[in-house]
């Protein structure tokens, strides 16, 4: 959560997400440090638009999220939320249509047919958060912080903890929302929220060798593997064995397996096709 | 599991649990130390009493449960259990109300509009570890030790790993299920069952900042939030996301949001009304 | 995923497992070191067969489930996999087969009435990793490893993440999923994917530990609560309760619970019937 002066938001003029592709990795860079990256309506539609595109290129294999500036993303923006108090209806649609489509964005993530990496530096609080327990991995340097502090405006973090509670364990995310405390990096991995834990000087390197491992697989069986690792985790059991083994079938008759395993009987490289 | 003598429960005149009021947090102790505080008819009554008050009394803001002697709470009563085999029908409809009515006491601390923190100093067996996994939160001194030890007296703790297998991984789970083995502290927090490890020396002051940092948030936020918390948990991810948005909109029309979130853009302290 | 020269195949005389019988534990040792007890048709057909046995088998109590050789289990056996291409329908019938068989067996694991425990000594990937992942416990040495690299060959591991994902928060588990890198025992425990590692020194003594803990617990009491343990575990908070609460009084009506509960009261050693 922030509020910045206002100033800083009209001086604003660069657009609120930079994007660049290097081989094959889409990096979607929050930059709004003076607002810290909080999720306002030009970040939601410049990020809801970042991952649809990047969903529709081919050349993209896997996107890495970061961000500029002490903040790695601070939530919603309580100015705009607050503005809407004095609409006729104090707020209900302007505040629906917002919750809506931050969920949607969220389950844009991951939903992408395409693995997509948080890359933390500096705090991630309430939708921040959310956005990192969102995305498929997260890297973080040692003196990122994490928290979900809504309770402490009397706001609880609820749709944050949907999240949040599919990354940490019950007591553990229960700590973090009743609390609003915040917890570092340590923590959070130890928690489940982050993969790994970088110096500051080994983050860009870190960064794009998870980028480029992920980029040199085939785009089809992560695409393939993806979408199936979250329908299976909401099924039971025997639905869920029902399901991947059918899965695996469709995937063996892939061209790109029969690649694979070929290349690694005749022990060379294989050559992806995504088909 | 205890076996007192006699003359120890003959004794006991003190209400089983004690209450008291300490600036909007009620601890709830646990006083039969003679019985290892397990779940008799009369310590389940007055679990079930003091929750459901706790739940109607608008000064409670949090529920501490914590004991008096060296455990926690040994869970079932199996002098009581036995007593019912002399029954007509071997204890069958005995048995079904104690499990019916302690599976109750369990649900009512999920259930309750308000947190609930366990203060774990020495044992919590069975139903009394059970106690731990069902509340919000819990803190142990570093000699509290945890175990589901059913399986060594020919019962396996199926009530107990309900709330268990809601807070700790399968494996670890089954490890305490199936061995019966005792875990300490340290143990219980790689597991996920606790927060906190405290030395004794320090737990005081430790549970009262943690009830003192809850009570001080609005007790209509902490409502809206735990209640919405354990019920997205149990949703597939686009219907705990529909479920919370819609939740963080009346979140957002209520009072104390509107309060909360001024205070913080006023850079001031917010003042609660609970609506 | 393993590719044996042709010759080491043929000359494989003795069967793909060895059944060993000890004070009620049942020793399953996959013998196919040469093809890194790959799960090729012989040896799914052999372990589906020995758990079978053993499900059926009053003298058999828990099953550990071992391995020789450098590798516990390297998953599907990807010669078979490429021979079947040649089939008219490029393997389909055939792959379907494989993988409803391969999940079949998984859920044997989780059914069987009696614990299971993995122990493992070297490389366990692909459907190798799963076996681990299904079983209730899994016992490692300090140079296991473990791995889930499909995507590697173009052939995402998405049966084996059906156990991985139910043992593995979710980003652990998309790490291993997506990059496809070894991780070595102690983070696997940190994980959750195994319970204990052990100097291979003393692996015997521990894995004959556990053997014996588990085997001198009550049959009946086993199967009620490993039974109960999954089935609870799929179920809405509310509906596990009631299940389980019904499974308590049973289990309470059960001649084991009567004994076991009488000898705890009585401070004697109880003697199961497994009724």
């Amino acid at each position: 959560m922030t509020a910045p002066s206002p100033a800083a938001v009209k001086d604003t003029k660069s657009p609120p997400l930079a994007s660049e592709l290097l081989s094959g990795a889409l990096m979607l860079t929050m930059q709004r440090p003076e607002r810290m990256n909080s999720l306002s309506e030009e970040m939601l539609a410049a990020l809801q638009a970042g991952f649809d595109a990047a969903a529709q290129n081919a050349e993209v294999r896997v996107i890495v999220l970061r961000s500029t500036g002490k903040a790695f993303c601070a939530g919603h923006d309580l100015k705009e939320m607050t503005a809407a108090r004095a609409h006729a209806d104090r707020g209900r649609a302007y505040y629906a249509d917002v919750m809506n489509r931050c969920s949607e964005l969220m389950q844009t993530i991951v939903r992408l047919p395409k693995p997509v990496i948080a890359v933390v530096e500096g705090l991630a609080t309430a939708a921040g958060c959310q956005l990192v327990a969102s995305c498929d991995l997260a890297i973080a340097t040692d003196t990122a912080t994490f928290c979900t502090p809504g309770v402490n405006i009397g706001l609880f973090c609820s749709t944050p903890m949907v999240a949040l509670s599919r990354n940490v364990g019950r007591k553990q995310a229960m700590e973090m929302l009743l609390t609003g405390e915040v917890i570092d990096a340590s923590t959070a991995k130890q928690f489940g929220l982050i993969n790994r834990i970088v110096p500051k000087d080994y983050l860009e390197v870190v960064v794009r060798k998870y980028a480029e491992t992920i980029a040199s697989k085939s785009p089809l069986t992560l695409k393939i593997g993806k979408e199936a690792f979250y329908a299976q985790a909401e099924m039971p059991l025997a639905e869920a064995y029902a399901y991947c083994a059918n899965v695996m079938v469709e995937n063996m008759l892939a061209r790109d397996a029969e690649e694979g395993i070929n290349a690694f009987l005749q022990k060379r490289k294989p050559e992806w096709k995504g088909e």
